[in-house]
């Protein structure tokens, strides 16, 4: 077991522990936001044929060598072509093929002209100026070319992924199963949500907090409900969390004290503790351990303590598990937007919002930051890292910051 | 019908026949991601009492006045109040209680030290320093004062608001109704997505892409099929989608050839045109009328600019329809990544992503920005705009962007 350890130290810990769940094939209708259990490969040409992008008139362009408004090129039309059918003739020299939006063009034609850029005789076309080979023409395989990958293994299926496989006429996908995240309470002085309040005694909010967050993601967040502060009890709720699920996340009783009955609880269930305590602010006094391949990740009792190390443990062990290839949230830099004035003497991230203003990125911190205070995850979509040993910072300081969504 | 107007027209002509829909009460375990109907104001402080955010003592500050290494303070502990429990003493001077994480500050006391920073001799503590009133406890209302609101009337409820909703006892949440959607596809040219491919056919994208969008919005969208490039047959399917949804959206047939049947069918349909066009580049064929308060938006059956007047009229609506207070993408400004070579006689919407570098906001374009190039919306979440008349653009120049999601 591993005492005090970076943040880094601790997520490679969980993630050399986990195995991504296993796939299942669904019905394109329901792959919105699931994972890819491997590369989407193009079988055909997204368009299939090369097509008009107007309506007007395909011709060989080699004819409208010359052609200008006071000495047009005429051309015969021979055939009318809506979108949905095959063109029965071949355009040879001379002729040209009335043709509508999205319809394939016709073999020996290489150009179109818009219909309101011609003028009209009869069974003649008047065209007044010259054409390139190609012009006016999408060719077959412009959005995707047969054989591209359009999606990756390990990427969720977004609304265009949805669109170009029903292009493809892909309608069964495989994805990863979602994993579910069983979800234990600890704490004497934890009431239900129905409950009224009494003296002492606070409301569960964690247990929902982190099932919302577990949705968000795409997986299956199962609320195992509280359990009192006993080493016994919390050992017997794991245990029946590791059965029903995948990973097991419990909130409270994870710090030093008498009643932080969560790491004797983790042993006595005959789980190997892999760490306790990370060195950051806030949620150090966080610890994971694993049973029979799988993952138990205690979290401080504190909301915002919880959900901070929830966002950068526990949602890049579960997006491992969940199939996802980018596990990481991405890093960057950004300006701090105001100046933030208490001392870091430890490695810190702060709760904030991505402001994109007047082509800077800057990051607005929420609130209060005490580890207590859940509304600072209100609108939080960055968490933003003061290295430790930092005084106070001014606004304009440039940050390393992780970008959550 | 106003014909040829501004993107901004065209939002307000749209906006300005829409009602939100009427709301419903949803278990807590079944808000998440919905639109609140009314403002959710605590009726209760979070957290409810002061508490310690320690293990360790809690006292009178006063009693600590001079305390050093060599000439600390010794009090009595009169009691131990673990987390979940009222304390049952008050404390006076030259007393102290054992106070756990969590457990409320017992009457009379007013600081708490750590555990680890004291000294412990039979039934009294040691403290090495002075105290200043209220060091090291978290108010009652630290995270919610009582009477504050926690989220607004048309915003969605997030994990944390979920989590606050929690701590208060709220686990009914009233919230919209998710509106229904019905999409329609026209043209001759369209297959299902099982269907094989045949001459001049290609698979019906478009319904399944927008489909996909309305989810991720939190609606209900209904795939009503595809309808051949008849007037009549077309008006029959806008009359069935508005009786089974809140509003219907068309793709394909709303250009100006001969086989654009959906103005002619909007009107046979008895439906008033608000609009026929909009000064836009990509997406310009777009109407939208309204029969019995209900909008029908009909989009371009190219993929791409249907998706962008999606993005930038039908996502407008849909999130006034849905409860949405604010219904407009955040308008910013971005920097241009890379060249972008064509001129833009027409004002101009690029699809790109948004990339953070360095503490600069950059808008990256997504491959090719034809009509027809649904790729280019994989990973788009910005729309820059290009004004009217530029000629191409290098990179580095500023751009107004739309923020999407």
């Amino acid at each position: 077991m591993k005492f005090n350890i970076t943040l880094e130290e601790a997520q490679s810990l969980v993630l050399e522990r986990c195995q991504p769940v296993e796939t299942e094939f669904v019905h394109l209708n329901d792959a919105l936001g699931r994972v890819l259990g491997r590369d989407i490969r193009a079988e055909e040409n997204i368009p299939p044929f090369s097509r008009s992008p107007y309506d007007g008139y395909a011709f060989r362009a080699e004819d409208t060598i010359g052609a200008t408004e006071a000495n047009p090129v005429t051309l015969e039309v021979i055939e009318e072509v809506p979108a949905g059918y095959a063109p029965q003739k071949k355009v040879i020299t001379g002729k040209a093929v009335k043709i509508l939006t999205g319809a394939p063009i016709p073999e020996g034609a290489d150009a179109v002209t818009k219909y309101e850029e011609t003028g009209i005789n009869g069974a003649y076309v008047e065209i007044y100026t010259s054409f390139k080979s190609n012009e006016n023409i999408v060719p077959a395989g412009e959005d995707v070319a047969i054989d591209e990958i359009i999606a990756y293994k390990g990427t969720a299926v977004s609304p265009p992924i949805i669109g170009l496989m029903s292009a493809l006429g892909i309608t069964e996908v495989e994805v990863h199963k979602r994993p579910r995240i069983a979800i234990i309470s600890t704490g004497d002085e934890l009431l239900d949500i129905s409950e009224p309040l009494s003296p002492g005694k606070i409301r569960n909010s964690n247990a929902y907090t982190l099932a919302a967050y577990c949705k968000e993601l795409g997986t299956d967040p199962v609320i195992m409900g509280t359990v009192r502060d006993k080493t016994e009890e919390v050992a017997r709720f794991i245990n029946q969390g590791l059965e029903d699920a995948d990973m097991v996340i419990t909130t409270g009783g994870v710090s030093v004290g008498d009643y932080d009955v969560v790491g004797d609880a983790v042993k006595a269930a005959g789980a190997e503790t892999l760490f306790w305590k990370i060195e950051i602010k806030p949620g150090s006094p966080s610890l994971a351990a694993v049973k029979d391949s799988k993952l138990i990740l205690a979290l401080s009792g504190s909301p915002a303590a919880a959900m901070v190390i929830y966002q950068l443990v526990g949602m890049v062990f579960i997006k491992k598990l969940a199939g996802w290839s980018e596990v990481f949230h991405p890093q960057t830099e950004v300006i701090l937007k105001k100046d933030f004035r208490k001392a870091s003497p430890r490695r810190r991230f702060l709760r904030g919002r991505l402001l994109v203003e007047d082509g800077t990125a800057y990051v607005e911190t929420i609130g209060g930051q005490g580890n207590g205070v859940l509304r600072s995850l209100v609108g939080c979509d960055i968490l933003a890292e003061i290295p430790e040993g930092s005084g106070p910072l001014k606004a304009g300081e440039k940050l390393t910051a992780y970008l959550l969504d």
